[in-house]
């Protein structure tokens, strides 16, 4: 395991990025906004929130009913952490203050135990904590710690830190090991992530340990959400038997130390091994880490989409079976996409091995934005690799994978996680070890590390080149360690790796997908890395069944994908030939302007009109286009493929 | 339109064929008896029918509750209408006075008024006739009538005919187009077949006006189901509101005229089709048989699998939008395969067309048959054209296309479907009409026809030969008209056909898939014809998004596929390479024994054992086998494919 890493707070970097700084403006001008008058329901014909005003009814300060789900609380936790972030981004006094308020009233909120859900503080104070199988309060409570941390480490204000740290302190005197505590676990996994984010900004050691018998307690007793059941005795909350009942959905049916396979829930389990990657990298602990490098090579040799979708089975958005990778009716969330960014972030913090960075990057160009519309307006929640107008989001079976992105949903998760990861992305673009800084993503910035101010101008995606201009702090020596994509051929003559214009063998310092390079760094030092982006042809493993005879086209870490709307009807009856000339070349107009497109010299199979025919299929010759898949469903209803027939 | 032909009696008809004699034994040894003893609630293991006892309450003669589904009669008139078929086949005087003493028993329940319904009978006698949209009353009565036929024309016994004429008459008394009457329709069509067979056995016009009106009554008000559902006023059937009801599901959203796709449940539209088909010949009534070509051609030309399965979409067993045809996910319910069969031999008996006879060879070889195990025990109801064990059966999508066929169902159609198909098999086989017999199947057999007495002898579908002894009547000329199925080439030299072994022009004497040989018949004669039968290679239309790039295999009739358990591992990764050498052999032993089969000289891909590569497959050659696609899922559980990539 590496030695302890420090992590990048996302203020301490600014993104000036062809890709992601039109990201961050959308989410900071669109989405963020477009919430924030969600919360408080100023939008017609957007199902009513209500949000923010539970929190009042809840602090007294109106009178009135709850209304939403029961977790309606974490939409303004979300809200609240995106919101942070994005003021790091970029600073806005009147959102700030906006914020603060809120704030204030959830403040006001908080039971004098340290108690804070709206839904049990107004409809049940009675039943507090005697459905942790179904009713999220430490869900939620785990989405307010991440937003308090988030607020506190981009403004410095520290009362949402205290109000969760007293929510934190009420969990912990219910619940835990000793007796006369009560022993549990929550049916949504999130708390442990926050009462570990919790630990790192306050270094109070209970909030870790309380996350460790989250983690730990998890699957002791499958039985634990039955007798839970049993045990409260009221009904109107959980209409499951135990025959009906299955708890691998929940990641409950085995401790974290037997779960093999990657099951169940997918924003659960996600959300869980991001959670024990956390807990093992900062303990140091050895076998926890193990049973996350399981969970992780289940996922990512089993159960990954190309794109870096996850969930195969749209029954309990989840992981469906090794290999089941159905395109048209994947599920693939977005919420999973950016939970494996996290998931992979803490797996790095732990081993420095470029693979994570690859996934990350992955998610980050793929599945995650693909669940934006490119103006910030409308989300997919669902990410299928295949489209079918007529069927998608129609027909059994498809239903939930629609056509085009709707709006905003009554269930609000995807689109605050996407900001907050948007906003936050500095955070995964680096960490500092020892005498070493990391760079894991390629991303156009500038970076206000421990040991040095690094400029990063780049093109990439789109591009396989990458300019670092280093401004040490000190006087010494370090490492810069640079992580390279696992398609870069470091011994190819057009790969080169310069410092200061001067090539260096790269091979002789590359570990693991990193490159490092030891020097006393001097003002303006650069470090430039170039390879060909080459367009390349990527096959599934045989045994998933739906991507049999398919080839799918990767350039850098962006999968691509074949749209009706460019290729005319019928994109099932295209051909991707084997020795198809496949040419890149960046898209001038319209919606896709700046992206790099593919033109391939395929073919179209033609045959009978007959609905069965002896006669075979004959090949025209077509000239194909391909786009980005993130940038899918951008223009109107129309088919959409990833994997093409060769 | 054809001048009126003679039906054929099941009973003119003894099967002595290779193929059709073994499912004739098996459904006599074996599906009557088990149905009977379900019938009895003497199976344990099996939920109870109580359908006889139901009617025992209803009679009087035993006190109790009804139990069931409301169209629990049904499954005692199915049984009884494949007895009495099967007693045309063998005989059976035990058998004929047990099904007597049922009839006694149903006569006896029947009411003063002619009423027949055991479960509001005996349960809510206040709400007879007032939910035909879900209550099944008039379903019952018209299979109640097809068994009160079946069982006239095999026994000459007329009670049960009597009680049904007396059900009938109810019928009209209370519904039909007049003032004073009640207008309406059915939600599950049936009886308008039921009605058509009685005025075809009575000759008694009130039953055709009858099916006449239920048909065109149908969809006059698209909201009459919605309609009847106010002005019953009771609730405890019938949950729909009228924005969730969709009755193109009762294919009752337009009238039958202007109905030109095939929608909703496929089993109610089929039925609907028959009956349709029975009436437009009936009475020469060309726009209704405008009406049935419109709706056949549709579902010929759009929604038919390769196999004769009909229904893409589970969600309702319907049918799904045009060229929807999902192989894993396939509904295609073996009563819609065999409904097709009624369907294409009412469409034949207007119109002699080879295409007819085509359809009903592919249904009857194909996606009927494969609705039973081998062994008559087991039985498919979904009848999918890809298996994947592990997904089939259990996954979201496939839930309902199980791997291996169950036993049986508490709703039990389709086996006693497969029962009268395969005991009245005879029916399909042939018809008269003015001086010419119209033979449509190849099936091995004696005929007693009105003009002579004909015996195929043949081992179709194996083998391309089938010689026909015709023993006249008469003295008198007549046309012998042999359906040539489509496939057969009478060009082709080894292609003959021959009249006491002497080759005449069949090309000459062709028209639409029939050959017409006239001449004044001697004891003896004989007709040869005899082709060669070569595996053929089918392609789906390009629109068929699921068949892109594959190929199935045909040899006559009978559609090929590939199981796992001959095959290996991944039958995905096969392939059928367009110049592969196919060879059929017969197979000498196993369960198979008898059917010839295919021994392909394929290939398999062999990739990466990574999830994804960039490292293309690479072909291995392989021999693969193939196997009749009715006889799939025979040898436990294991992938099974008929679309193959090429």
């Amino acid at each position: 395991m590496r030695e302890k890493v420090k992590e990048i707070r996302s203020s301490q970097v600014n993104i000036a990025d062809a890709f992601w700084s039109r990201m961050q403006e959308k989410v900071i001008d669109v989405v963020i906004p477009f919430q924030e008058k969600v919360l408080n329901d100023e939008i017609p014909g957007v199902e009513k929130s209500h949000a923010i005003e539970n929190f009042r009814i809840a602090a007294g300060l109106k009178t009135g009913e709850f209304y939403g789900m029961v977790f309606q609380d974490s939409d303004v936790a979300k809200w609240l952490e995106g919101a942070a972030f994005s003021l790091a981004v970029r600073p806005d006094a009147a959102l700030e203050a906006r914020a603060d308020e809120i704030i204030e009233i959830i403040g006001k909120a908080q039971q004098p135990d340290g108690y804070l859900d709206t839904y049990f503080i107004i409809k049940e104070p009675e039943h507090r904590w005697q459905n942790l199988h179904e009713c999220h309060e430490l869900y939620c409570a785990g989405h307010m710690m991440e937003a308090a941390v988030a607020y506190y480490d981009v403004t410095g204000k520290d009362q949402l830190l205290h109000v969760v740290e007293r929510l934190a302190d009420a969990i912990i005197d219910r619940f835990g090991p000793e007796e006369g505590k009560e022993h549990g676990f929550p049916g949504h996994q999130e708390v442990e992530i926050g009462l570990m984010k919790l630990y790192h900004t306050t270094g109070k050691e209970k909030y870790k340990d309380m996350a460790r018998y989250f983690l730990e307690e998890r699957g002791k007793d499958p039985d634990y959400f039955y007798q839970e059941k049993v045990k409260r005795g009221w009904q109107h909350w959980g209409q499951y038997s135990l025959d009906q009942l299955d708890v691998s959905y929940n990641q409950a049916h085995a401790t974290i130390y037997d779960q093999k396979e990657a099951v169940g829930h997918a924003v659960r389990a996600l959300y869980m091994y991001t959670a024990m990657a956390d807990l093992a990298r900062t303990d140091g602990d050895e076998r926890l880490y193990q049973a996350c490098r399981t969970l992780w090579e289940n996922i990512v040799n089993r159960k990954l989409y190309i794109t870096g979708g996850i969930g195969g089975n749209p029954e309990g958005e989840a992981f469906s079976n090794e290999y089941e990778l159905p395109n048209d009716m994947a599920y693939a969330e977005t919420c999973v996409s950016i939970a494996m960014v996290f998931f992979a972030h803490r797996m790095l913090e732990m081993e420095t091995d470029g693979a994570y960075a690859d996934i990350m990057e992955k998610e980050l160009y793929n599945s995650t934005v693909s669940g934006m519309q490119l103006d910030g307006k409308r989300y997919f929640y669902v990410n299928p690799l295949e489209c079918e107008p007529g069927a998608s989001g129609k027909l059994f079976g498809y239903k939930h994978a629609l056509p085009v992105r709707p709006g905003w949903y009554a269930c609000a998760c995807c689109p605050p996680n996407l900001v907050r990861m948007i906003t936050s992305l500095g955070k995964y673009c680096w960490d500092e070890s020892g005498s070493t800084i990391y760079s894991h993503l390629m991303i156009g910035q500038t970076a206000k590390l421990e040991k040095a101010e690094i400029t990063i101008e780049t093109r990439y995606p789109w591009e396989g080149e990458a300019v670092y201009t280093v401004k040490p702090v000190t006087g010494q020596e370090f490492t810069l360690a640079i992580h390279v994509p696992y398609y870069v051929d470091l011994g190819q003559e057009e790969t080169c790796l310069t410092v200061n214009g001067e090539r260096i063998n790269a091979q002789e310092i590359l570990q693991k997908g990193y490159v490092y390079i030891r020097r006393k760094w001097a003002d303006g030092d650069q470090v430039a890395i170039r390879f060909p982006m080459e367009v390349r042809r990527v096959y599934a493993n045989q045994r998933v069944r739906e991507d049999a005879g398919c080839v799918a086209l990767m350039r850098g870490p962006v999968v691509y994908c074949f749209e009706g709307v460019d290729n005319g009807e019928l994109i099932q009856s295209l051909r991707i030939p084997r020795e198809a000339a496949v040419t890149p070349y960046v898209c001038e107009e319209g919606i896709l302007k700046g992206n790099t497109l593919l033109k391939i010299e395929g073919c179209r199979m033609v045959g009978s009109e007959a609905l069965y025919s002896e006669k075979p299929p004959v090949r025209e010759e077509a000239v194909l286009t391909a786009i980005p898949y993130y940038a899918w469903a951008n223009r109107g209803e129309t088919q959409m493929r990833v994997w093409m027939l060769e």
